[in-house]
């Protein structure tokens, strides 16, 4: 299983600098780490010290750094060109030795395509309009850039795919492990260390991190377990395993920078009556959207076919969230399955579906499953049981 | 050792409106996690969901969250009122309602001060810019809001000092735990657990992630292991410690959301005479820098002490980067000790000095310690060894 390489980089780069040239503009600069990893595989987390990627005609990339990460970025960044600032805040401002760099580019003269207009104020940075400082208009880009991210090469839905099979296996490990009594950090801490483990010796390389969300191979219970599930992103607060509890777990792994997303409802001890009918419903919600995805449906149609069950079976009170999202090198990003997006699913796309229902007092109930569109549905690269008893835990 | 309060929130919102007003707006819209931590306590991860904190006359506060985060911010946001819209992307944009909320105050007719004019692209979210939404202006308020985080209140400095007790506990274990053939992960992770676990116990209540970089007490090498050292940035990379290795540790711990830094030079067994030169130097940098701060002193003098002995020393190949920066609920904030900031050291700001030596081959050398400036000086809130001896790893 290979990382991206440097032709799919550069691909993305050439196809992206077309696209704004297209929309008017003569080069893009780029300030979200997310953004620039997808166009260097250079993984980093912002600072004060700007970072930016230039993308000039024919998809050229220079990376801009502060010099403390020059020999970091020369190492790691799949770029033309690494060009370093000496300091923030520094004698000059670093957005003036970028625009010089632009300018060396021979660009920079009509609209410069960004994602923010200046570095955004991370840490203490003040912030500077770019198109200021540079006499030139500025167009939003980052519309541009998710669509072109929503659409995943045959290398990225394999990357994908394995983070799914160790995400799996996290998520075994997490479900053989919970019992009462125990406390959720105990559990967790037990199954991600060993299938991290695994995982990394499997792979047999030094492993680093290269994923913004996930660390090596997970699976976590995020403090919903039992009343508190009922929070849809509740927080970890290490509690206490005890039966009759409705868990609700999440599992991923970073495979080259991609992620996956499995979760799951469990039980603690046989489910009553009352965690069946909700787990039941959830269930059927889960069915019912995963033959809603078609390529060529409105991504909003998948979410008014979980809103119309919703509806006919008197859900609402339960019901915190649209049905799914895009996801690869993010944890989330466009499409989203929600009524109020308004493109359209496509083969390639791989999308989260998680419709939930949150239930007060009594717990969380969302699967939630990673499906690739393809010709003429979809295919599920996360393969764990999603019936009942599999996911009763005997006590 | 109590979190921050409802009162002091309340003051700091008070006073974030009074400035605002002061220059002519009439209403705060904040969308960093970070400014709405310092306002609400309220700690989350940004998503393609927007989280707005509104701040009115009197300092009055309204938290924007979506429906699947309502439930999280009433139990623990510090506002006013907590309101939620039901998703995004949604029927009706997220910001149209937020601004329905802003005009509810009988606000947003003038000039709305922002730290960012709309939520930033976030996973996917489709920019839309706040002040053409409402059609009035926005002023950049970020650097104002630096300002007033720069100066700590008694109660932070508090924070800030158990924090830095618990990191330099983590910091004796990690030390005590290094030994060649070991694995950076194996001793950085039993390092973390245990002073995670005792600053917890010692708390006494369950433990609840409140800062954004740091979780518990922990004590690291980011990968600063021999020659990797020399990258001021390094990341981990589960290296193999050996023989004659120049480390460069950290260590922190999250205090009720406020933290502290601490950092190390140290050596696997006897340095040589090359590691003891710049280590000596590292120790004088450190020293003059010290020395350098007093209050009313600009903060780029200290940034020139330090260059001036580089300079003298011709040390210029080894240097990275500047003294040091603000911090307290933030791992890095203004004011910088950089010859580029403008701003003056007063006392109440809680800084890092942490000059620094890179040499290729070798390894890096930087000691960081959190100090407290104080009327006459600085006080030092992180109490650990800085000489050769201590610092030497017997093997």
């Amino acid at each position: 299983m290979a990382p991206i390489g440097a032709a799919e980089y550069a691909e993305r780069a050439k196809a992206a600098y077309a696209r704004a040239q297209g929309a008017g503009a003569d080069v893009v600069v780029l300030f979200d780490d997310q953004y620039i990893q997808y166009f260097t595989g250079f993984v980093f987390s912002p600072t004060e010290r700007p970072i930016a990627l230039i993308v000039g005609p024919g998809g050229e990339r220079a990376l801009f750094v502060p010099l403390l990460e020059l020999e970091h970025a020369e190492a790691l960044a799949d770029v033309d060109r690494v060009v370093a600032y000496p300091e923030y805040p520094g004698e000059v401002h670093p957005l003036e030795l970028l625009l010089r760099e632009v300018r060396r580019l021979g660009v920079g003269r009509r609209t410069i395509a960004v994602d923010h207009d200046g570095y955004p104020p991370v840490m203490g940075y003040a912030p500077v309009k770019l198109g200021e400082l540079a006499g030139v208009g500025t167009s939003s880009f980052s519309v541009a850039l998710d669509e072109q991210m929503a659409r995943k090469s045959e290398h990225e839905v394999a990357l994908v795919r394995e983070s799914a099979r160790w995400g799996a296996y996290a998520h075994r490990l997490l479900q053989a492990g919970t019992e009462p009594g125990l406390t959720e950090d105990a559990v967790v801490g037990a199954a991600c260390a060993a299938a991290t483990r695994a995982m990394n010796e499997s792979f047999g390389v030094p492993y680093r991190q290269r994923n913004k969300w996930v660390r090596g191979a997970l699976a976590i219970y995020r403090g919903q377990i039992g009343p508190a599930g009922a929070f849809p992103h509740a927080l970890a607060h290490d509690a206490t395993f005890q039966v009759g509890d409705t868990l609700v777990t999440g599992a991923a792994a970073d495979v080259w920078g991609y992620l996956s997303e499995l979760e799951r409802t469990m039980f603690l001890g046989e489910p009553s009556a009352e965690q069946r009918r909700y787990f039941d419903h959830m269930l059927a919600l889960q069915d019912l959207c995963f033959t809603a995805i078609v390529p060529g449906a409105a991504a909003a149609s998948v979410d008014l076919a979980m809103r119309a069950y919703v509806d006919e079976h008197s859900l609402w009170p339960y019901w915190r969230h649209h049905v799914g999202h895009g996801l690869g090198q993010r944890i989330h990003e466009s499409p989203f399955l929600d009524l109020g997006y308004r493109g359209t699913i496509e083969a390639g796309m791989v999308l989260s579906v998680e419709p939930g229902l949150y239930v007060p007092g009594l717990g969380g109930f969302r699967h939630s499953d990673t499906v690739l569109v393809t010709t003429s549905g979809i295919e599920l690269l996360t393969d764990y049981p999603r019936d009942i008893a599999s996911l009763t835990i005997d006590v």
